[in-house]
């Protein structure tokens, strides 16, 4: 069976490698592994899988880039970073994480409700919870792990309804799925479609859940909140706003306050990967609802604790935020500069405004030689390919930290015409 | 609808909440989240509600035991943290964390898939493959999120079957739910009733998952994996076993590989939680399935990477494990001591050997009003309540760490005979 999929290496995408099993019948799962790994193998040895790239001394702006299936190593300017503000190696965060764990230890070897917080963990929940405008906060290890565990409580069983958008994140379509609830994506980022799903389907439900992201991680597109809140006055919903790429980047921490809407969205989530460099992923709500995140989202009662050295990082990037306004001009300065330039080159970069700037390729073929070269002119960022997007909608994704200088923006920029031109991307 | 749960609350489990705004008629989840958050209020002004309780500077054997909800304060001999070793105090587990801090900054700020692990999250990887005895090893940044990643990833939808035992941890739970494949749970830790199901349904499916536990963490019972892998003679699966619970804790660093039977287990999980004080979760097994689970593991594509300063403490606490053997020994000393006095006081602590050490007190009304008692006297543990386990079952849950010392276990074990004698657990 391996013979069959090992036929059809070359120039496969790793992301076909499932669809090529299935139409050629094999079913069983260790040969599927298998169908993977010769294609890993074979982009490996021909330099191109990019999906084992790491760096040499963690994340930045640049650094060495090397891979565990390969030999090559460059140094490279670094684009698939999502601290938005660079705080990671901020003197404050890492001086805030070192004493944390001077006083706190390492771990917190069991769950918040078997008594694994500390009182770290605590006022980060109290901060968090003022930060993102609601009476409480509940503080996960993950991201994922607060999308997963809080909609999959909050939506549990067939009586509840659950409308998400079509790009919403990996995270919340598992808690989504894990939930047992009923549930429908509605038409990325289009109210009307959402209206038109709410009137045919809410009345039916006990309970409705919409989500959505403030800013959606694969275009840098904002959501219509506004549009969205105001369905409120017609429809009986509770509304869910993942703010994983907005929070922290605006002077008032969200976009949901930034618009005035934070009354009206039931639940302001967040990852605190991003904005403050660290790990762990926050639900903002009322006590009530807290309460019942508490017992009910197996994420949060059977998990281990974040360790108090990345709550101590949360805080430090809080306090660093605060402090430093500045911070917040110079990286919407330099996100608009990097996409007037990239329009100006005639990229193809969507309609968003926000630090992650995708360059569309269209061509997954195009997506992967050009991914390579760039790797070779010390440029090193994510290829999104497909079955993450469609075919016509692979891109390159460019996400902007404060840290990234203007020299950096600029030399990538030169690698980005140069290319562009070679794969007739752009006009040469 | 509020009055109707908050004239419900007195002696009301936490647990029961649900139950009894079914049985009531109350399904809008608001209004289940204020039947929550009144019970919660209830037993928080009566001093019962122990799931807000948090150390004052974290995990520790002994420390100050604070509450979110009420005024008290107490310092108190501490069990229920699941760091066996007690490593999260080490000073060389902290060096080597504060070093990656100053090497490698705070967070990845994005997936390993991205390029959000470096080269001490490679070497880590490489180390952890060894101790588990596999090719390749993948790491999560938490261990509930490997298990909800990879199972959801190996047993993807209904041609696939999952057969677990039913003591499996809720991210096992949660990861077969997620998966889409048709389960089944067996009889704890019962060989013949996985095989008379392995006999019934195997055969319809084109792929079978069986997934146990080496040791479960309600009981600290070892499962039967000699007889289960025995059963792989006579039927076609494949074997997920997760050692949370035994990882580091023997030589030989798993229960698979003491009993000599790694070859026969297909994926070898642990949390990083536990043994190796600080956190995230890892899934050894063969190259080819690595590379199935890092393109089909939502919870490793869309998670951001565990911390550097995370994996370093895993390293380090590998090294002090490695360098300093009779850690484990004095470990099993005390475990040792402690279930016989506990045993010679009386006391239904039922027949696992490990160094969870459940207390069994079979009444919810005594559990709460004991546990409250014990926190007064100075012991704070883990009251395992209704509906994580039965009424019949309920229990106090005693974690033993080497860093616990005969002193603090012989107090222990003084508080508990005056209140078990006082509560009729034990004979006057």
């Amino acid at each position: 069976m391996l013979d069959v999929a090992v036929g059809s290496v070359e120039n496969r995408q790793i992301g076909l490698v499932r669809k090529d099993c299935q139409e050629q019948g094999i079913v069983r799962i260790g040969a599927v592994a298998d169908s993977y790994h010769a294609v890993k193998s074979h982009q490996s040895s021909s330099g191109v899988w990019c999906y084992d790239n790491f760096t040499e001394v963690g994340s930045n702006s640049t650094g060495l880039v090397k891979s565990d299936t390969h030999d090559r190593e460059k140094n490279c300017i670094v684009w698939p970073i999502n601290h938005y503000l660079g705080l990671n190696r901020h003197p404050k965060v890492i001086e805030a994480s070192i004493e944390a764990l001077k006083q706190f230890g390492t771990g917190c070897g069991t769950s918040a409700m078997s008594g694994g917080h500390s009182s770290l963990h605590k006022l980060a929940e109290k901060r968090l919870a003022a930060w993102l405008g609601k009476e409480a906060a509940i503080l996960f290890p993950t991201g994922y792990s607060a999308n997963v565990g809080a909609i999959s409580a909050l939506a549990k069983g067939p009586s509840c309804f659950i409308l998400f958008d079509r790009e919403c994140h990996a995270s919340i379509i598992d808690g989504v799925k894990l939930s047992g609830a009923k549930f429908l994506p509605f038409k990325h980022n289009d109210p009307i479609d959402l209206a038109r799903k709410l009137n045919k389907f809410a009345s039916q439900y006990e309970n409705v859940l919409v989500v959505v992201e403030s800013v959606y991680s694969m275009t840098g597109e904002e959501a219509c909140l506004r549009e969205i809140t105001e369905l409120k006055e017609r429809y009986d919903f509770l509304l869910f706003v993942d703010e994983a790429h907005s929070f922290g980047l605006h002077t008032e921490r969200t976009l949901c306050t930034k618009f005035g809407l934070t009354d009206k969205v039931d639940f302001v989530m967040t990852t605190l990967s991003k904005s403050t460099a660290s790990i762990g992923g926050v639900i903002a709500t009322t006590n009530a609802f807290k309460t019942l995140l508490q017992v009910e989202a197996n994420a949060y009662l059977f998990q281990a604790a974040i360790p108090p050295s990345d709550v101590a990082a949360i805080m430090a990037a809080m306090d660093v935020i605060e402090d430093t306004p500045e911070l917040l001009s110079s990286l919407w300065s330099k996100v608009s500069y990097m996409r007037t330039k990239l329009t100006e080159l005639g990229f193809d970069i969507g309609s968003g405004t926000s630090p992650i700037i995708p360059v569309f390729i269209r061509d997954s073929d195009t997506l992967l030689r050009m991914g390579q070269d760039m790797y070779d002119d010390g440029v090193f960022t994510t290829s999104v390919a497909y079955p993450v997007v469609k075919h016509s909608e692979v891109r390159f994704r460019f996400i902007l930290n404060e840290s990234h200088s203007y020299e950096q923006i600029d030399r990538t920029l030169a690698v980005l015409e140069r290319l562009g031109k070679k794969y007739g991307v752009v006009a040469s």
